[in-house]
């Protein structure tokens, strides 16, 4: 990490999962101030944001809350609120889960710039991971270079230029839960996070939500992986 | 333009302005099917919206709109409504003046690109232009090249690739009307668009406007360099 960071301000894009927390305390640690910016978009586990606002409070790191539930209105995915099984292969690509949000990743970091800009910080820190990406090619360590050129030709501010910082990248889950052991945030993600697609939440359940999910499957192989490796790493 | 393109689906990005409309008679020439979307984001000539909706009514072109007001509260900006003097230098840069939005079109085309892949189209047309870009860094055409390739690498729906179609990317004003008078649209974009940063309607009154805004300033310049230059053309 760049020392010079520990000068600068950080903007966590915050869902309320493991993913993202990792992130919000591994930018605690590397910049001198951080906030967060959280999306509501009629997604399916709307409860993620509650718990993230719930663990910024906790954290004292303040967090913007941006309403983005015209999304629901204008790209398919089963992920929102009401729609359709989130098993099935997306209805635009069957390589895709029909999870998948068209454009979320872009929309995201499009307004957490933006944000970024309004309260002076020009770093931020999002927990994609292109490991285990699941079909989502917006978590692809490509396309976040991609968004960085084009979020920077889009206002040539040239002296505050974003610069994207994915912690998580090339970790796998056992890895994700290994750094979290190294930041001191292994109980408090495992306890606060919320990761399941359905909305289970973990707390005091050791990262198992509903148990079903992709998004669970992937947790919890994460951390039976970590664990079994915990002795001898 | 490659044949090609006529048996495809085009959504143009419509504001109700000069540039807007003319790409959407660019298009209505060059592909089989048009759409048309319109974002409302709070802006000063909110007006715009209803006037892009009226246009399309008029050429019987299906237009989908969406609100994006929660820019607003996101990025700064002296073109919303309430907000300071758009004649002052930006904020964020004095080099830009303080009627840009930070963002805005890199959202826009993100937005227009998801609805897209709803409607089955692949093809976006926006009338950003470089040639007078009044210090908007994302009407440049390397913003635009970048903004595509972003946005296929957040997809990976390779059959689909988006293509963004900029057709007044290199023209100045005079020559845009010139494109209109080609495409049997100058006197439907002289009498029916708004291109003035006041809202003040230039209906039947040939590409006046309030006269004052920078926005006006040009449209000006070039309708009547258009008028000098028509005879010798």
């Amino acid at each position: 990490m760049d020392e010079s960071f520990e000068k600068e301000k950080a903007l966590v894009l915050m869902s309320g999962g493991q993913d993202s927390t990792t992130c919000l305390f591994w930018a605690m640690r590397n910049f001198k101030k951080v906030s967060a910016i959280t999306f509501y978009y009629a997604q399916k586990h709307e409860k993620e944001t509650q718990i993230a606002r719930h663990i910024c409070a906790k954290l004292n790191i303040e967090n913007k809350l941006v309403d983005m539930s015209f999304i629901k209105d204008v790209v398919i995915s089963n992920l929102f609120e009401g729609s359709g099984d989130v098993y099935q292969p997306h209805p635009l690509n069957a390589e895709v889960p029909s999870s998948f949000v068209p454009y979320r990743n872009l929309l995201f970091l499009t307004i957490a710039a933006g944000w970024a800009g309004t309260v002076g910080a020009k770093h931020l820190v999002t927990g994609v991971c292109e490991t285990d990406y699941s079909g989502y090619a917006d978590c692809r360590d490509v396309f976040i270079k991609s968004a960085q050129a084009t979020l920077n030709l889009a206002t040539d501010f040239k002296e505050s230029n974003i610069v994207i910082h994915t912690p998580l990248m090339r970790l796998t889950k056992a890895e994700e839960f290994r750094l979290a052991e190294e930041l001191g945030c292994l109980e408090f993600v495992l306890k606060e996070t919320l990761t399941c697609y359905n909305g289970v939440e973990t707390m005091n359940d050791f990262g198992k939500g509903c148990g079903q999910c992709p998004s669970c499957g992937l947790r919890k192989k994460g951390f039976d992986e970590y664990r079994e490796n915990r002795v001898i790493v």
